[in-house]
């Protein structure tokens, strides 16, 4: 079958590989109809991780059951699936707690697994034709059949639960005001989340003007942080800080003035972290979705490659913040975020810019990496 | 009235100071009969904080009502009752979510204030024959008539509460398993908390031998982090890390072999925080009520000097940890730790070493900040 | 001053009453802008209470501060405020634990306190010019000045935090679907609440067309019982039941085809109870705002008429289904309700059918129980 | 291999039944090594449901396992294990939201299944020598190799989660005063979950001096309701009510003065639950782990019969409770308990009366249900 397949920094090609099998009674194959390129693939192929060529990318999949295992005992062929990022068991200690992003089951040796990424464990990612699911009565969430809602549903393999994540992390409550850090895809969804869970005001912080375009469309005040401290905007308009606070960049954060795309000498990788503190008041909540490393290759400073930030902890202290982390446990969300969709009450698409075939994808990841062409969130079709 | 004064570091006196007066409808006096010395006293007794000469100290305070203003309700004169250190108003935003530690009434510009207490408002301490509280139907916690349990409920001012909101913000729950860091007063409350809340296994982490067998006594699992990594330690006897972890030591933390009583050299502000992040399981919860500055006269370095520590946050990250912070909440928590008191099922007056007349506050000032004589916790009877 | 008078079943009057006066010092006397009737001042209106003749009525009130107390700290002549319709003292141990709508303080004897209602404590109703408002730094809610959102910030007192506290009792979560029984004010509140909350699919059960068509207007599936089983209607529709449910109509509940506006002949006082735990899925959730009480003049029955309710209890608890009830404790959520408004993202006051000066409050009483013109919900202007 | 089966009321026989074996690829077979007979199974026994004659009873069972199908994981040959009663899958939607107890996958067309019980399944009882249990990896619990805390460990299967349970659905916190209705092996598991959880106080309620005197060892203040109206007795020792309720008796429920095995014709149903809204505070919360029943053949009345009992609900509403109900979701709890059994933090056996070999059940039985020879608690070696 064809798949994406890592070349090296910055080369991805459409290549034959094997196709994928039934390998373990609780298994199927899915026929792949939509797979995302997450922000997080650009990662791996610009060489800021470990990834060896080699690797089929594609953590948010969608499509149609195949073949299923002899075990499967819910899913059967011809269901209209999508797969939450994280590839979970469904009965180890973290999952059974919800924490599906954490199963120590599918990764031996760590936390967490996932399709297509490097260190995440053996599975193959989606950008693929087919993909082999293990745990199919567990990971494969069913959608209604056809073809409707196609974008949105596959937003649900990652990004919209992510989003969600952030606010769920943050507890954002009704009411309540929320600075959102990040007005790319998972920012925006966070945006939207905090939204749909009855937020009052929303802060989206980013300086490129397509992204607060999006933002300030769906709701949220747009603040610019190239056009001055964002902590201080928000403050001088209300008066005080948020309720809330969300990172949705993570480590390869830029100053202010850097460019559109951002690049490594722009990074200062605790500067969201370190804003968040300052902009939520006292007894406020701090969700991070956004990715923290313990071990980045292009870190901008020996501490920083190990994954050490500073961070104002006295004042984070002082001022009685919680926050929470990590990668979103999509299982705890999807279902319901799906039964939005299906009752038009969500309709996440709105930050996909580009549908493009299997084929085109080498030209989309360069696009994508380089912001170029409007490109903000693309779904590959095989 | 005869009060505990601050004069430099390292230097209190008792003397005369003028008497408390209601000064407001909601006020009531109290005559003081305990007021504990806290670590926290220490900070300023050792020009660790911008304190000045004349402060009264005093901010674990119980005795009886000795007057009431006109506007209370249902405090009256000859009541027995114990004060959170938090004074709080009982109706701003933060005190209504029930974060009375961070009311913004009672210490104007900033969230949280207590008696006795640099930066804290202008509540007078109650190392004295009487206090002035405000708020009093508030502030005011009953307790039954006599003198039983002095001892237990003068606690309920300050460290059981605080110990508590250890396990609280660690969100530690039965069956699970907890590392608290440090055995002072604070940490032994924290792990005699854990306990209560029917935690399976508590680790109690310090290097006063006392201290650790005082831990081992209430049924924790005592780790000398002299005699080795603490981390470690407690991998190589689970297999595992811990679910749940508490700081009870704060940015005062020192490193391995360090005397006794600690110092300045010694400190190294960020270590227990990242011996937290080790131990912790990934999915786990950290509890930190061990005290962070946001400014630090005496920092070993410019960046701990103005509260920024270096914290492993990819790691952090990467095991989607959750930490909770701040002051305690005392009226979160005092009835019902008091009711555990009435009933026989808390007496956490073991960790008191010493009960003085309040006259000898100096020479106790003197024994507890150099841990003398098993001095561990003190209180003053005026 | 003038006030509405309750003078004898299905009788009320506007008459000089003597003006309220500062009573304690955290009193505050508010002159009233706005003062709803309430479906509730209907169940006194006709008879069905023991409300004696010469109670003034009125506890959805809101104003402006005429006269401070001398202990009142925080509000101030000339603030805009709005009052829950509990009266609370914000220290008793209901208060301090979120439940203000059963403080034990300004009612002695009795779990709760409102303004101008039977059995609930001294308060003078705000159907008047002025108002008495005790603990006033606890029960004035500010509001911005000026007059802007007057209706919108009236209905903060009670029936905009009663509906939402249908949704929390229920544990409303985004992407679940729920039945909220009644389409009156409240549970038209109990909707929108439910949808700003994040459902994804709302149910609302009545048999009175124009109120079916607001529910209709503002997102949720009308669900008219006299057109077959409601019950039967929505899992027609779903294929299986609902996860949560909401009863917004309390004891005086109706059978099918009974006339709009009711009577007690047609009343079946359990019947909605026993649908919710038929068309609530196992698992699930039902909060209760709508009144039940233990004594009713008027009951159906001997049982009715002391508040023994028939429930299908062993069905409840095969489906493992939870309950939650009484008294909105609106100060739990006025606040961030009121945020809400002020920033656009709510606007509740779509349920208002009329404004009237005080002085036609004798009509307006008649027409809303009647339900003559369209008398859905009133707000007096004094 | 020999089973218990069931024969007709009052009687059951010890019988070759065919050896259980793999029927899916994710099944085990567990040898029995402890199955214990439950309160529960005496419905059966006495013919108060609809179970026929063939049935193998056991639900409460541990072992080891002696064969594994081809899709199972994590558990292997030789594991010692305890299996919740609820027979569970882990993937559908009522098993993601931690509600195992009402599993939607294993016994089509009701929500929740469990082995060797009427209408709860295919699942052939544990009072066996050999037993299937599907779903393998998500419904063994494996536990400490060797047979130490064979006693404590079988009670993991049921009445020690479900006691706890009680605690969980009434919220029981640390400090609370807790009255638990029913003092049989589940009343004391509540009473000891709720000391576990931190209780200042504990009520128990029956009226068999054995079990108020087992109740009282553990920590609990004994109510006889022989002695007078339970209700009373505990306000009057407080002055007031409880924060919380645990109802551990159900529908079987006997008035003061019946037998102390009570009988049909001595049995009130709704009595317990009247007096849990009497005894428990306003703002309070009842948990009810005590069955309750839609279809009881033997039922006090016709109504009861139906499982419809008249409930104060004018009372429970003006006090604002809530409550929850239904079979615990065993998975919630297990390993948590489990781990506390392993630390010596809690020791349930204490329930146990006897252990017996499998031979001996139907004796077991017989005295088990007259309460002869002080049978409370009964474990079958096979």
């Amino acid at each position: 079958m064809k798949a994406v397949v890592y070349k090296e920094p910055f080369s991805v090609a459409v290549e034959n590989v094997p196709d994928p099998k039934i390998l373990h009674p609780n298994d199927t194959i899915v026929r792949i109809t939509s797979s995302c390129i997450c922000g997080s693939d650009l990662h791996m192929y610009e060489g800021r991780t470990a990834a060896e060529p080699g690797i089929v990318f594609g953590h948010e999949n969608m499509g149609v059951i195949e073949e299923v295992g002899a075990a499967v005992k819910d899913r059967k062929v011809g269901d209209r699936v999508v797969m939450p990022f994280n590839v979970a068991c469904g009965f180890c200690k973290n999952c059974l707690g919800g924490f599906t992003g954490f199963c120590t089951t599918v990764n031996p040796g760590f936390a967490g697994g996932a399709y297509g990424y490097v260190a995440m464990g053996p599975w193959v990612g989606g950008q693929a034709e087919y993909m082999q699911v293990p745990f199919a009565d567990f990971n494969c969430l069913p959608l209604p059949e056809g073809t409707e809602h196609e974008a949105d549903f596959a937003l649900l393999a990652d990004i919209f639960p992510t989003g969600y994540h952030g606010a769920e992390l943050a507890g954002v409550r009704p009411g309540e005001s929320v600075a959102v850090f990040g007005a790319g895809p998972v920012g925006l969804m966070a945006v939207y989340s905090s939204l749909i869970r009855g937020a009052a005001e929303v802060y989206s912080i980013d300086h490129v003007p397509e992204r607060l375009a999006k933002a300030a469309e769906i709701g949220a005040i747009p603040i610019n942080y190239d056009e001055g401290d964002p902590v201080k905007q928000i403050k001088d308009r209300r008066g005080t800080g948020v309720d809330k606070g969300i990172d949705a960049v993570g480590y390869q954060a830029t100053k202010a003035g850097s460019s559109a795309v951002g690049g490594q000498q722009d990074e200062v990788p605790n500067i969201v972290l370190n804003q968040l503190i300052d902009v939520v008041n006292p007894t406020g909540a701090l969700g991070i979705p956004g990715l923290y490393v313990p071990s980045d290759p292009g870190g901008v400073s020996e501490s920083a490659s190990r994954g050490a930030l500073s961070l104002n902890f006295g004042r984070l202290f002082e001022k009685g913040l919680s926050l929470g982390t990590g990668q979103c446990n999509v299982k705890q969300y999807n279902a319901y975020l799906r039964d939005m969709i299906i009752s038009g009450r969500a309709k996440p698409s709105f930050v996909v810019s580009h549908e493009v075939p299997l084929d085109e994808a080498p030209d989309a990841y360069t696009k994508f990496d380089r912001r170029e062409d409007g490109y903000t969130k693309v779904i590959l079709h095989p």
